[in-house]
């Protein structure tokens, strides 16, 4: 079976009322902004490799990721529609960190700079391998752009050092990174470059996690001291294979099955499949919220255990949920099957527009799923969550802004001349049958209406699968090709539809997904949602707002027979919100003000309004809800 | 008015279902384990006051705290029953204690082997007044009961020597310690030996605390560096008359609300009155569990904000609903009105029993309301909570043993000839009217059955009011006075039906107090509680358990219209439980195994079996909870 791939940027153009929007701002507003942070904040002098002790701007050992992932996003920008403005800015930065390469090929300003002694001393803490992938992803999405291989080929040269510096042979370093990256960039790497060896090294750094005995524990024996964290919270506890449930640091965790899914891609590796299934199980049915986040606890930023999802003190941090939808797309290349793509376009119209304000300069790191007015953050301190213009560790920001700048990529994929769409949004799609380029143009208000229209225009006719994917969320889907309806129930096999027939200029397809608003419940065993209910329509899912619902949105409730009507708002750049009559408990001081009662207090009507979760947070900062009573 | 006293330990005998097996295992199990205990961890030892740096059981601050405690209890088994045994275990310890009190009356063994140079320099952290208050504790009632004058008057010379140390005037510190206690002993010192100045400091202590500039930031700032907690967490943020909220370390929050009571009792302070009734309606309306536990969170084993009431991972110190209780028997004294001992009854009937086991050699320190599979501790740990053995800070081992002991003096009042009865036990009452000798026979097998029988039994027909409790919980109360009927709407005031005529020996009161199984609700306000309820019967909060329902707590719902019966059992020493035809969701791998799904979770029979809070986990450490889902 040929492989199937994204098609590329230039492949995709977006022109939807969701994206389109939010993709300029990246461009436009974010891109140049984070430009602007990383100057402020030394990252980029930080390449200039001449700080000295005492003096400000110390590099840290993640700021060369920073820089890099910036560097990945503008990438994806050129690609899309290559612009001298973004280009001046960024080619800069590429010159910078080539003339900081050292003669073995070593690139690091930390640890060139602040202790050039310890290079590759401290796997376990000091994110250096992690540093290094994001400059390999930052160099193949150049070249990928713009043609240049300069980049590319300076990151090669460090892959080679890391080739000879690590694996099992005598004279190498027995280790692999704390922070997962290089494994998932290496692969990469080698699909830019065909180079068989940075394969093996993705190989090397895979297989040998969690062996016993264990590298982090001898680095922190020779160090003197125990590490900071338990081997889980690096997914070092056990051999990869081994590894069943998702623990310890999500980003990590994500980072390491996108790569072991990748491996199992390219090698065709049974076990590293098997784990992937049984984590991707482990993660979708038990620790994940229904906005698409993963990793529920601040403290460690990790997983905990099944069914553990508060609510209010979700971390469910930006860059775990773009974790989740690198991994989704790895998984489906292996597999196939719609319900990655499902779980991928739920983290992808929830959690990730959420993550960064409309304003396209303000950005969350955590992703609560609940504010009350006694909202704590992991400290105990109270706090009301509002979008931060940096962060110390600023590892979302620039995340978003790649991902964002990517997300073209992941409307659809082809191979041997199939066409499978994954996600519906106005534009059009290129791909090439025999040789010959066909073109669908797409019209669609996804995911406001569930109403999708391709045209084929191809230059001759093509005999090919357009596969559409028929989401998981919804029931009763229609599907007419020229006027005639398809019997679905025949036509879909592991959520998408396969229309293979000989497709001529004219042809016209027409996809209706019917997207009510929805009531959603959570496992019996998920506590903090006891009595409790969301509502999605599409696959979005909806949120109360003080700022439609005024104060004490706790004291809300949903009742279960009330009807969900949508309607379409112009604010916040036109949405449709979701209404229902609701009712609201008695506030304080009342009769009913006491702790403990024989009667659960009266409640008076009270009309709810519902915004998308990813549009949370653009009025100012106030209590919110996913999750309310019924 | 006439002050209300409590019957003292001489004037009541309990023989009720409920308490007499608890008081007897206390006395005969726990009192001599416990001495046990502080012998073999070296806090007996430590008043030889011979330690010397690199031995062991170096001197702990607080440990002189813990073996006042447990002398305490002792002095209160000898003051109900004069007992050999104990009393040979106990003597030895007060004549170390003599025996360690320096010329100038200071008795500490911390600060007199480990660190004889800093008395007195950290009044923060280093609970030196506290030790002292408990001691102060101690003797007092080790002379209540024995009549030995020594070990008070050691005490008071003591406290003398606190009493030049610390005030206002030319040369003392204007200093109050970090962990209140003191200012509540000083206040019995000073009810026991009738010496004003020992009222003067309490005073002192109390309207000290809290006032600008902070005694506790410039301890820090003369130690070079910050305290390791806010100012709330000592209840020093605020001058105490200005507290209304409670906040910071709960245990320190109710003693000093206790002192503050007291103070107000002794002294008529109205600005402390003030403060103590809006702390009580803060705490009781908005900040106590259902079962009279207070302070929810484990990070500062504090008070948190209004409402913040989680379940698993609620702390509800044991000895800060032990504090509750003094606090609340305080400000009955001051308002004689019943609410506060329907608190009272609240915690002594649930928190209390549920801190020790029934062996009475094993303890909760932290009391949850759930327990689930993902029962986690503070630290993010994976665990089971059961009760243990001790505690290497043993505050509530002492401290429940101490208010068991002495828990026949909470029943009733006296003042002027009347007589108030708080809590319904099988036993008899003595007091005193005009000299004379009145003794009330009470029967009943409360708290399993409402029906309380007191029989009159005076040496010559006495004219008192008799005023009974009509507890909060009950509705639809019966009371009968030689047959005949009282009417209750005009009797009843503040919670109590006063019954004033002249008693003669034979007179009978029947007061019946109906207790069918209720419902309760929490405030829609407490997030932990939405769509859920609890079971009580009477006094007594119920609770569901793995040992009576199985596994998967968690997956069990009382349906709204469920009946609700109750039910003698035998085990456990006997006790009456609750059974409801319920409904268990179903178990995980089956159809609704999926983590979100648009419908509830279908759900099955399955009958529930509910045992009072107070005796949850003696029968192996399993899954519980209070609130179950409706």
């Amino acid at each position: 079976m040929p492989r199937l791939s994204p098609l590329s940027l230039k492949q995709v153009t977006l022109e939807d009322g969701f994206w389109s929007e939010r993709l300029r701002t990246n461009r436009d507003v974010t891109l140049p902004y984070e430009h602007g942070c990383c100057k402020k904040t030394g990252r980029l002098d930080a390449w200039k490799q001449d700080w000295k002790p005492g003096r400000p701007n110390k590099p840290h050992i993640f700021w060369d990721s920073d820089v890099a992932k910036w560097l990945e996003a503008v990438a994806y920008e050129l690609a899309r529609r290559p612009g001298r403005r973004l280009y001046a800015l960024a080619r800069p930065v590429v010159d910078r960190i080539l003339k900081a390469q050292q003669p073995d090929g070593y690139i690091n300003t930390h640890f060139t700079t602040v202790c050039p002694g310890e290079r590759f001393t401290n796997l376990t803490g000091n994110h250096e391998l992690y540093c290094a992938g994001h400059l390999i992803e930052a160099a193949v999405a150049w070249f990928e752009a713009t043609g240049e291989r300069d980049f590319l080929e300076a990151l090669e040269r460090y892959a080679d050092l890391l080739g000879r510096t690590f694996g099992r042979g005598r004279g190498q370093v027995r280790g692999y990174d704390g922070h997962e990256e290089i494994e998932l960039a290496l692969l990469r790497l080698y699909r830019a470059t065909g180079t068989r060896r940075h394969l093996e090294l993705a190989r090397y750094f895979v297989d040998e996690r969690g062996r016993r005995p264990s590298y982090f524990e001898a680095e922190a024996k020779a160090r003197g001291g125990a590490g900071r964290w338990a081997l889980e919270y690096y997914q070092a506890h056990k051999p990869v294979r081994a590894q069943f449930t998702a623990e310890g640091h999500a980003v990590r965790a994500m980072y390491l099955y996108t790569a072991m899914a990748g491996l199992a891609l390219e090698t065709g590796d049974a076990g590293l499949r098997r784990a992937c299934r049984k984590l991707w199980a482990n993660v979708t049915e038990r620790r994940m919220y229904v906005t698409g986040g993963v990793g529920s606890s601040a403290q460690g930023e990790r997983f905990t255990v099944d069914y553990d999802l508060p609510n209010e003190s979700a971390y469910s941090e930006s860059c775990a949920a773009i974790g989740l939808i690198f991994w989704a797309r790895k998984m489906f290349q292996l597999e196939r099957d719609g319900k990655f793509a499902d779980e991928l376009e739920r983290a992808l119209y929830n959690n990730v527009p959420a993550s960064v304000g409309r304003d396209g300069r303000t950005f969350f790191y955590a992703n609560p799923l609940a504010v009350t007015p006694y909202f704590r953050n992991g400290h105990g301190d109270h706090i009301r969550p509002r979008r931060q213009p940096w962060f110390g560790c600023a590892c979302c920001p620039p995340n978003i802004a790649r991902l964002l700048a990517s997300l073209p990529s992941y409307v659809a994929s082809s191979g041997g001349g199939d066409l499978w769409v994954h996600l519906y949004a106005a534009g059009t799609l290129a791909h090439e049958v025999g040789g010959r380029r066909v073109v669908l143009r797409v019209r669609t208000r996804y995911p406001w209406d569930g109403r999708v229209v391709f045209a084929v225009d191809a230059e001759q006719p093509a005999a090919f699968t357009l596969a559409l994917r028929i989401p998981g969320w919804c029931r009763g889907a229609k599907l007419n090709v020229n006027g005639k309806p398809v019997n679905l129930a025949r036509a879909v096999t592991k959520g998408y539809a396969k229309l293979k027939r000989i497709w001529k200029r004219g042809d016209k397809v027409e996809l209706d997904l019917p997207m009510p608003p929805e009531r959603v419940y959570a496992h019996p065993k998920v506590q903090a949602n006891a009595g409790r209910v969301a509502l999605r329509r599409g696959p979005l899912v909806y949120a109360l707002e003080q700022a439609d619902n005024g104060a004490e949105i706790e004291a809300l409730t949903l009742p279960p027979g009330a009807k969900i009507v949508a309607k379409a708002r112009r604010e916040l750049g036109g949405f449709v919100a979701l209404r229902a009559k609701g009712l609201r408990a008695p506030v304080l001081g009342g009769k009913n003000g006491s702790l403990y009662a024989a009667r659960p207090a009266a409640a008076r009507p009270a009309p709810l309004a519902f915004v998308p979760y990813g549009l949370w947070g653009n009025r100012g900062a106030g209590e919110m809800a996913v999750w309310v009573r019924e």
